[in-house]
């Protein structure tokens, strides 16, 4: 994590915040489930990727169009959690997903990307990209919202993805 | 499968339309692989059902929000491919989802009908709702922009989920 | 308004509901600048409709599709905002529309309705006609997320189309 | 028009291609009512800005979120023009927009990209800020899905906001 280079411009709230995105990302079965791995966590930005496997890619090697959407609203939910305080959990309120290209490759890559963070809603855009044999190619584009619930960390009526938080 | 009483408004461009869903669902892995089953296929709209398993669910026994994404994608995909000339395949543009409410229950069902039908792009709607002992309750909302592929029965270069056909 | 013969599902939290819309709506400059009328206001269902005139059209008699937008996203807001409480004011937090026929005729009708009522956020669909010579032709369907911002009736901070409330 | 500094990755297709979207955005009656004007036309990219004047904005002195949609929609159509073939027409398949901030301040400018370009569909993004005093703040987030039409350059059946073309 981190080595991008790159400096994000948000100031997390909890100074623990890449510790509560892997502890909340490794209770979530479901990524584990499809062999998803947190790649990289900055404040306000997430990158998950997945190494393709049979079990979730199409009959033609491509990524599952829903897999590729899972992890594009973990990927943005994360990436919004991160700059939550600690007592928040997080869930998405809705998203908007454009394919753009066929997901072939080995790797699928969700970057998540906080756009505007809200003490109540964050707007996040996710962008996602398919590589093979090292070269990147877009795959997808999320628009989404995600909601901080307040002081709901230990039993937290979450309806998506990226949804306990410790 | 029939049985609703309902009758759609659409008349199919294949008389065998509905073999030709249950065909392509077949060969999509990732539905086998959540364990989702066609439960309705009338011209332009398909209803998907899921029951509840571990892998597939919160700690919480909530379904997880990528698993009613993609069960959701593809009842109006294939919604969309039940009125489409044999020789076509089909292809997710793009969706938008709105999670609204907790998915808790022992069986997710998605209710995917065509909007608007067209020669290229289908304009599809799918609600999904969560049953619990037998009652029901609206769980996400999805507006759905899919598309055809003439002649592409073969190889098919698709991007989302309801992506091969006969 | 009323006589439409069927019952909303919702219990409003202020009784004097439709005069609060009605209010909202006449303080909207932009409402009255495109002529846009409400016709329908019950609890968590709004109807307005625009009547065709040069400005708003496209050079074929069209309603140009930045119309349909605005008014599906007021008719959404305010029926959102039907069912907050009296010191409660509204702002779209974002919407996602479909246009699936071309908007031409001599009327606009835009539905919209509560899918999802919360105390925070409302989850709207918005279904949008055009008619012509007393036949309606569906031309756009609309999926919206509405943020209720509570005791904020005098000077609120909005976004989107229905801002103001009293 | 150009001096951006910046290279746009994309070949047009037409080498007019300026020239016919300053032809198609003339033509439509609906940017002139509201005072949009093209700032900036780069192969796959386009700006358009609107001076705040009273009836396109909200009483406290923001732009209207419809005025915000509609000039979105078209930067984001207009740069999926520029890279369209000289007999093509264009239309907005569909739009999903975040408004997240207040679009408080004298102009409004939309910048509209195009993500993936294609032969019938074209994925933009469009962000929208707003400048008060010289200093811009993000107001909204447009991801889009825009169709061409070959050979409708005459009498095209448009629904949205890039309606015409030369």
């Amino acid at each position: 994590m981190g080595g991008s280079g790159r400096l994000s411009p948000f100031v997390p709230k909890s100074p623990d915040f890449a510790a509560r995105v892997r502890a909340s990302f490794a209770r979530q079965g479901a990524m584990a489930h499809i062999g998803a791995e947190l790649a990289r966590i900055e404040p306000g930005e997430v990158d998950i990727t997945v190494t393709q496997r049979p079990e979730i890619t199409q009959q033609h090697g491509y990524f599952h169009g829903g897999i590729v959407g899972m992890v594009a609203d973990s990927a943005g939910g994360y990436a919004a959690f991160s700059l939550m305080p600690a007592d928040a959990s997080v869930l998405s309120v809705e998203y908007k997903i454009n394919f753009i290209a066929p997901a072939e490759g080995d790797r699928l890559i969700a970057r998540g990307r906080v756009l505007k963070p809200g003490r109540t809603l964050c707007i996040c855009q996710v962008d996602v990209a398919v590589s093979r044999d090292g070269r990147e190619t877009p795959c997808a584009a999320m628009l989404q919202t995600v909601m901080a619930l307040a002081g709901r960390s230990d039993r937290p009526p979450h309806v998506a993805s990226p949804s306990r938080t410790g």
